[in-house]
C-alpha cells in the first residue's frame, strides 16, 4: 500500500529520520530524455516554498538516480531515486518518544503496528513527500509532451505572520487545473478520473476535503443551474472551421461552462479538470498543549524545535505532482482500451 | 477497473437496460451465514427512497446468487449475484440516441470507447450502482458481528418538491457515521482510510465534493482550534477502570473533540469516523435542454419518461455500503500487518 | 484471487452444483463484435472431447450474456456470462460428505475455509474451469485481428481404453504453441510472459509441470547447444527483400532454432512460444480406495457416478483459452510501454 | 510489473551497471528484529556459489538500509535497500552494443523498449537477482518463526569443468522443499500455492521448467499409481495421540505418499511442498559465436571478460528466496480467510 498507480506507478519508501526516503517509478515509457533541471527546479519549490511559513531544517535534498536511466533517458525498466536525510536532529524529538502528539499520527501508528519511529514524525512526516514530487515531476515532463499543463495555487489561507506570533498554525485552500487533457480518461466504474484523483489526494498529509468542479455548491444549485450545455466550437467561434479536415468531427464538441470540473460520469470530457483540496492546519504548535502519554497518563507537551506555521505553500507542488501522475497513468490506461 | 477493493472485493457489471446487473464479491471470510432478509431490506431501502422524489421504473430487484454460499453460509470462493432488468423500456430513449445529454456520460464514454449503449445510460446509469448495495449489506453482517455500525443521512437538500413543478432537480448533503470501528486501520502512504474512502466514494455517481471530519472548515482554523486532545477515558469517566483488565491499556486513549474525523496521517484513531458528500443535482431534468447532437450540430432535447428529482434519499445506502466495504476490507488488510 | 489478467481481466465465479458458473471479463477492447458461434464452437470442443474418454453428466452449457454488448458488441464495460449448472446429482455425493478423497481438494479446501462444498467437487471441479473456455475464446477472437493463432494438442497420453477397463485413469501432456505474435511482449522483471504463461497454467486443474522451449531438456544440454542463433530472414532466403520497405529492418531478425520456446529474457522474440504441460491422471477411480474422513478415521471410499477416465482432451482447449489470455493481456500491456 | 507479491511485496529495481540495485520489501510484519548477518550469510551464499565456475567480478555486495527500520526492528513501512554496483567494467561490453549475443535478452529489450542498456546485460543481468536474495532473507526469518524451513540443492548439473576447458556452459536441475508450511495456504482459482510458485520461479532467469511432486512422472503414471491416500498420524504412529488434546483433529490427517508435492487443488496439505527447475545453461560462451548486429548483418561475436559456466549454485539461494516470498505472502493472505 505505498504503491500508488496502476501503469505509471510510484513505490515510496523513507522515513523523516531515516537513512534516506526515496521511491521508484515504474511503468514509465522508454526513450523519454530526463530534465533533470526540471525535476530540481520542482524541488526546490517545495523547498522555497518553507522561507516565508516554514521550518529550518537544512535539506540538501539532492537526488541519486539509481536506476533505469542510460545516458539520462528512460529505459523502461524501474527508475530507482533516493535523497538522503540530513540535519536530522532525532534528539529535538526524544522528548516526544513517550507521548501523543494531538492531531498528528503517532498515536495511530502505534495502534496499527504496535511500533513507531517518534523521530520526526517517521514515516507520517511531510517529508516523506518528497518521491511524489520527484516522481510527479517526470510524469509532468511526458504530459508537457502532449501540451497537458498542470496549476495548483492556494486560493484561500488563514493568517500565517499572526499565527506564527502565536504559536499557532493556519491551513487553507489548493485549486488546481488540468488543461488539455483529452476527453476520455478515466475508468468506469471504479477508476474514474475523479476517484483516482480524491485517492491521490488524500494520500496527501492534512488534505481533509476534496471537491471537482463546483463541488459542494453543488449540493445547493438546481439542475438547471448546474447542467452544463454542450455546444459547437466552431459555431461558437472557439476554432476555425476552414482548418478542420472533418467539421463534423466530434472533438469539436465541448461545454460552454465547467460546473463539472471537466469530468462526467468520472470521466473527462475535454474541458478543464478543475478541483479543490482543503488543508486542515498543521498540528504542531509552538506552544503547551494537553494530551496523554503511552501509559495514558495526561501530560502537558511542547513541540521542539522550529515547525511550520502552514503546509499550503509546499502544498501546492504536491498537488501538481499527484494530478500529473493521475492524468499519465490515466492516459497509458486509455491506451488499451 | 469494475473492481474495488484489496482482500474483500467487489468486481461489478452491467447496463441499465442490458440482461442484468450484478457483481462477484471475492474475498469475504467463508462461515458466515447470509442473512437475505437484511439484504433484501437494503435494496428496499435503495427502492423505498424513490417515492416521494423519484422515477416509476418498475425493478422488482429479485436478487438471483449465483455461487459461493452452501445453504446460505459463505464457502470463502467467489459470491456471485444478479438481478434481472425488467420493464426497461429502450424506446424512451431512442430519441436520444444522438443526442449527447447535459451533464451527463453520452459526450464522455463515446469519447472514451467510440461506442455507447444509449439505453438508459448504460454503463453510467444509477441502475448499476445496485451490485454496492447488495456487497455493502454483506459487509455490514460482517460488521455487525464486530459491533460496528454505519449511519448516513442526508444533512441538507434542495426543494424537491417545488424542483418537481419547474422540471427542475436538486441535489444536497450526505453525511455518514462509521461506529466503533478499531484504531489502526488504513494504510500509509497510499491505502490511507481516507483514500481509501474518498475513492470508493468518488465511485458513486453525482458526487462532487467529500470531506472528512470538519473537513472544507478546517482550512479556515488555526491549529488551536483544529486539533483534537487526547484523553484518557477513564480519567474522564467514560470508562469503569474497575472493569478493566489493564487501566493502562492504551485504548482507554481517545480525542476529546472529533474535528479529524476519526482519521489521523489516514489511519482510524478508535473515534468516530465522520464524513460529507456533497451529490449535484441529477441533470436529466423534464424540461428542454439545449446540447448538440453527434453531428455536433445544436439542437433542442427533452427527455422523456418520468426521472427522479433527487438522488440523495438513495444515496444514503449507497454510502453507508461503500463505506461498509472499505471498512471490511481495511479490517481484513490489518489482519495481515 | 479469482481474478486473473492485468489489463484484460477475467474474475470467474461457481461451484459444480450451484446455481451457475461464470465468470466477468473486463478491459476487453470496446467494438469487437463477438462470435458467439465461435465461443459455442469453444465450448463443444471441449465437450465433445468428453464422449470418448469422459464422463456423461449432460451439460447444455448455454452461455447467457448478461452485459457489456450491444448488439453484440462489446461496450469497454464489463462482459458478463454465466452458464447454469442442470443435471447436478449432488445426492451422488452424499456419500462423500465426510470422507477427503485422495489427490483431491476436499481436504485442502477444509483446512483453508473450515467449510467445504461437497457437492461435485465444488469450486474445486473441473467444471469450473467453463469461464476460462469461454474468455479465452474472447481474447482469441482478438488475436485473430492480429493473424495470432494458438493451437494446443495432446502429445502424450497414457491407455485410456486399458485404464477404464479397470476403473482407473491416465494422465498425459498437452503442448501449446502461440504462432505470430510479435517481439517484445512480456514484462520484466515480475512479468515475464514466461511467468504469467505458467501462472495461468498451474491455474488449471491437475497441471504439475510445465516447461517452455526445450524445457526440462536443456537441463541437460551445453550452452553451445542450447543456444539460439540470430538470423537475417532476407538473407536467409525466408523474406523476399524486394518487398521489404525497409531491409535493414530488424523485425527481419529471428533465430534459426527455438530452443527457448519464442522467450528470451521473459520477453518474446517473434518466433513461436512452444510450450508443454504435465497433466496428473484425475483423481477419481472407479475402484474403491482408503482414505480417512472427516474424524480422522480410516475407512473405504468409492466414488459413484461415471467420471472421466482422462481430462486431457479437455484440456487441450483449455490450454488454449489461457494461452489467448495471457497474450492478450501481454500485447494490451505493451500499448502502455 | 517489477513487484511481486500481493501482501509481502517486493518492488526490485536496478541495472546491472548503473548506480545501484535494490528493493522495497512493503507489506513485511512489524516488530520483526532483522537478523542481518543472517541476511549477508544469505548474500555470500550467493556469492561463494561463485568460487568454482562463475566469474570474478568482484562485488562486496555492501547492503544499505534505507528505511523501514528502527533500531533493527522493522516499522510495518516499506523496508528499501540497495547495494551499489562497483567494478562494472562496461567497456568490456562497448564491443557488444551493436549486436544481439544469441539467447540473451538483447533483442527482445530492445524490441519491447526500442532501448536497451548494452552494459552488462542491463536489467536483465543475473544480477538484478540480489534484491531477490535479500527480501527472500527477511521472508525466511518470518518463515523461522512459524518453523518453516526451505530447502533447495542441486540435483542436477552438467560437467561444469569439462565445459569451461571447452568454453562452453552447463544447465541442470535445482530441487527445493518447503518443510513444516501449514495446511491451507494458496487461493483458488488464480492465487493457487502451485501457480505463484511457478510465477515466482519464471521470474528467475534462465529457468525453462518447473514441475511440483512427481511433476512430469505422473503424465505416465495411472491415477491409482498417483493418488496420495490419506492416513491417521496418530494411527500410523507418527504421533502421539497421549499427548494430543483432540484426538479427532484434523491436523492429524496426512498423506502416506506425496506425489502431489503437498498441493492439492492448488492449496498445500501440510506434507512438504517439493517442486523442481529446469535451468538452462547460461548463453555467454567463452568462444566465438555466429549473430546478427543492429542493422540486421550477420556477424561473429566474442563475448570478452570472465562469465560464470554455470549458474545453478547461485540459483539454489535464489529458488530458497522466491519460495521463502510465495510462502510468506500466502500465509499473510490465509490470515484473511
Amino acid at each position: 500500500m505505498n504503491t500508488i498507480g496502476h501503469i505509471f506507478r510510484l513505490t515510496a519508501f523513507g522515513e523523516s529520520h531515516g537513512t534516506a526516503i526515496g521511491g521508484v517509478i515504474d511503468g514509465c515509457p522508454s526513450q523519454l530524455k530526463l530534465d533533470f533541471d526540471g525535476i530540481d527546479s520542482e524541488l526546490r519549490r517545495r523547498k522555497s516554498a518553507q522561507t516565508a511559513t516554514a521550518s529550518q531544517r537544512k535539506e540538501s535534498d539532492h537526488i541519486e538516480w539509481l536506476s533505469g536511466l542510460l545516458d539520462g533517458i528512460t529505459l523502461g525498466t524501474p527508475i530507482a531515486f533516493m535523497v538522503r536525510n540530513e540535519d536530522a536532529k532525532s534528539a529535538d524529538y526524544e522528548a516526544l518518544k513517550e507521548v501523543y502528539r494531538p492531531s498528528h499520527a503517532d498515536f495511530t501508528y502505534e495502534q496499527k503496528y504496535g511500533i513507531r519511529d517518534w523521530r520526526g514524525g517517521g514515516r507520517a512526516s511531510a517529508r516523506t513527500t518528497l518521491p511524489i514530487v520527484v516522481a510527479g515531476a517526470v510524469a509532468k515532463q511526458l504530459l508537457k509532451e502532449q501540451n497537458i499543463q498542470i496549476l495548483a495555487e492556494v486560493t484561500s489561507m488563514g493568517d500565517a505572520e499572526q499565527a506564527q506570533k502565536e504559536g499557532d498554525t493556519v491551513g487553507g485552500i489548493v485549486e488546481c487545473r488540468i488543461i488539455g487533457a483529452p476527453a476520455g480518461l478515466g475508468e468506469p466504474m471504479f477508476g474514474k478520473f475523479s476517484a483516482e484523483l480524491a485517492h491521490a489526494m488524500f494520500s496527501l498529509p492534512a488534505v481533509k476535503g476534496f471537491e471537482i468542479g463546483d463541488g459542494f455548491a453543488l449540493a445547493q444549485m438546481k439542475g438547471s443551474e448546474a447542467n452544463d450545455t454542450f455546444i459547437n466550437k466552431i459555431d461558437a467561434g472557439l476554432r476555425d472551421a476552414r482548418r478542420e479536415t472533418s467539421p463534423e468531427s466530434r472533438v469539436n464538441i465541448m461545454t460552454l461552462t465547467n460546473h463539472s470540473g471537466g469530468i462526467q460520469g468520472g470521466i473527462t470530457n475535454g474541458n478543464e479538470v478543475v478541483f479543490r483540496l482543503a488543508f486542515k492546519p498543521i498540528p504542531s504548535l509552538m506552544r503547551p498543549q494537553q494530551t496523554v502519554n503511552r501509559a495514558g497518563e495526561t501530560c502537558e507537551m511542547t513541540i521542539e524545535g522550529r515547525h511550520d506555521v502552514c503546509a499550503l505553500p509546499r502544498a501546492v507542488v504536491l498537488v501538481e505532482a499527484m494530478a500529473a501522475m493521475v492524468t499519465v497513468d490515466m492516459m497509458l490506461m486509455q491506451k488499451t482500451r
